[in-house]
């Protein structure tokens, strides 16, 4: 009997339930990494990992903690899924450098520096303007790096990413965007970004998140995985990934939350509109967690050998989270 | 018998004590701004309040709460002084635009919009660049103004200063400075930053922090009367006020937390150095809250009239805070 696929999300935010589980255990999905926290302090983010924590006791068939990438070959071997916390703004650390190593013990593994707005560290991508890393982003930087929690650049704007590339003496990620090459968005990344990332032993999770996608719902399969071949001359297989950004069965309230925290009085759309203000629709061949197989097939059809899918579809996250999840040696 | 004189001092952050209590009822001071917090977070700072609001009810005789001019009036006809809280950054409304209003409903009056480093809201003095009010930023201004908490850009980087003047519908402060003709220094302001401050109703108050004087704590009195003198020819008297940023009786510990906080692994020594790490030496004539009135005489030497000096000693802040202090009508 073949052995099963070893696929990793690199970001999810569901609505989460017992029933995705066991959709990911279906989609052979080794590995994912959840979003704890958006705009939640240290004490919210805190309570978050304790309904995740939670979740893992109550499910020891299905889940078990993700730590290091061996957790990932564990769970492979004994058909679960390893979940992986990561925070998509720096506000679980607040103003406190020293909350780094404290989210990493907690099992952190992935932080970005900006969600949309300017942080304390770093200028994110719907800003007029973006002056790079702040004098706290640069001390933040060298922390992440002693103690291997993973900048993730994905809501970040172009000079601060490029700041981060330089400034982290690590590989860093851009765990869910796209190239803007092939779809111009505001969260789509450039080419000359990709590229600073890529050679420096960074990674990128391509989204499935419509709004990044070329057409949005009416992507096809064939578009996103030529998108992923072009990406793979330009930038070489092992530095790509999926990171979906799948939302599953949350109601819009949640994206509200998402772009307009508590800092606005008025209503952000962010990448939606008045007039089209919640979760887009899923395209037809990736509704959910339980299509993941569907992009390995895509990928197969359009021309990746199985090895490539495999490193694509998980094998170089895995990699990656072998090289980075460590203290600084 | 004449009228005890009022003055204001609109900004202090003491080691506080019932003889300083004592010292700020010898010396007329009808009001002071006292700082509750830098770095603290919003539960943090409520403590702090706490810590206030219980000297208040433990020296009757010395003390009252100030929220309004009247108060500062009510405080001078009784021979106390007014408490006026403030936050020397906006740490204490985390990222929460509903904190504003209830930190106003708790007594706030003046808020720095950022501390020497980048905030959420805008661009601190002491990083290399400085991009302005962020999008937040312009969110929280507008919320400042509606409640009638004063914005205060004494430790902001230029540009963001000018951004605030122009977006805020209501005169804005800087309550702790000195023009950087007369001293250059990066904590002192630009004629065109006073300029525009000034044009705009808002008030700027002279610091007696040496490190912000001509001649550091050798600055003479006559110098720094002789600046007002100067500032009064150029933005007129009636925008010119005090803010002493007097740390009296303060450890050098503290010092060092106002310059690093909890963002910071490498010890910064902001306007000091390595070699001289701790709080500077008070000029002669100004050790300390007793040394008001030195002020005032100072003032009155170097050829203002008395009824400028005592607009400048008080009666301006007086004025400032009568028109600032409410809601927006």
């Amino acid at each position: 009997m073949a052995q099963a696929p070893l696929y990793i999300d690199n970001l999810q935010y569901a609505n989460w339930s017992p029933d995705l589980f066991d959709e990911m255990a279906q989609a052979h999905l080794a590995a994912v990494h959840v979003t704890i926290c958006y705009h939640e302090n240290f004490r919210q983010t805190v309570e978050n990992m304790i309904s995740w924590n939670r979740y893992i006791e109550a499910h020891p068939n299905r889940l078990m903690f993700g730590r290091t990438g061996d957790d990932v070959r564990a769970a492979h071997a004994s058909g679960r899924t390893a979940i992986f916390y990561g925070f998509q703004n720096c506000a679980p650390m607040e103003d406190d450098i020293g909350l780094i190593e404290i989210l990493h013990q907690l099992g952190g593994r992935f932080m970005q520096l900006t969600y949309n707005n300017q942080s304390l560290l770093a200028t994110g991508c719907y800003e007029a303007e973006d002056s790079g890393l702040t004098r706290f982003g640069r001390q933040a930087i060298k922390e992440m790096n002693r103690v291997g929690l993973v900048i993730d650049m994905s809501h970040s704007a172009e000079r601060s990413s490029l700041e981060a590339i330089e400034a982290s003496e690590r590989p860093i990620s851009i765990t869910h965007a796209n190239p803007d090459w092939w779809h111009p968005a505001r969260r789509n990344k450039s080419h000359a970004l990709i590229e600073a990332l890529t050679q420096s032993g960074g990674m990128i999770g391509f989204s499935l998140y419509p709004h990044h996608l070329k057409d949005g719902s009416d992507c096809t399969l064939e578009s996103f995985c030529q998108m992923i071949a072009d990406a793979a001359e330009r930038y070489g297989v092992s530095a790509l990934g999926i990171g979906s950004d799948l939302c599953q069965n949350q109601p819009d309230s949640v994206v509200e939350w998402m772009r307009n925290g508590r800092w606005s009085r008025e209503t952000d759309f962010g990448e939606g509109s008045a007039a089209n203000p919640g979760f887009p629709d899923q395209p037809a061949w990736f509704q959910g967690i339980r299509d993941f197989p569907n992009l390995a097939k895509g990928l197969r059809d359009i021309g990746f050998a199985q090895e490539e899918v495999d490193a694509i579809m998980g094998g170089n996250w895995l990699g990656f989270y072998d090289r980075n999840f460590g203290g600084q040696s």
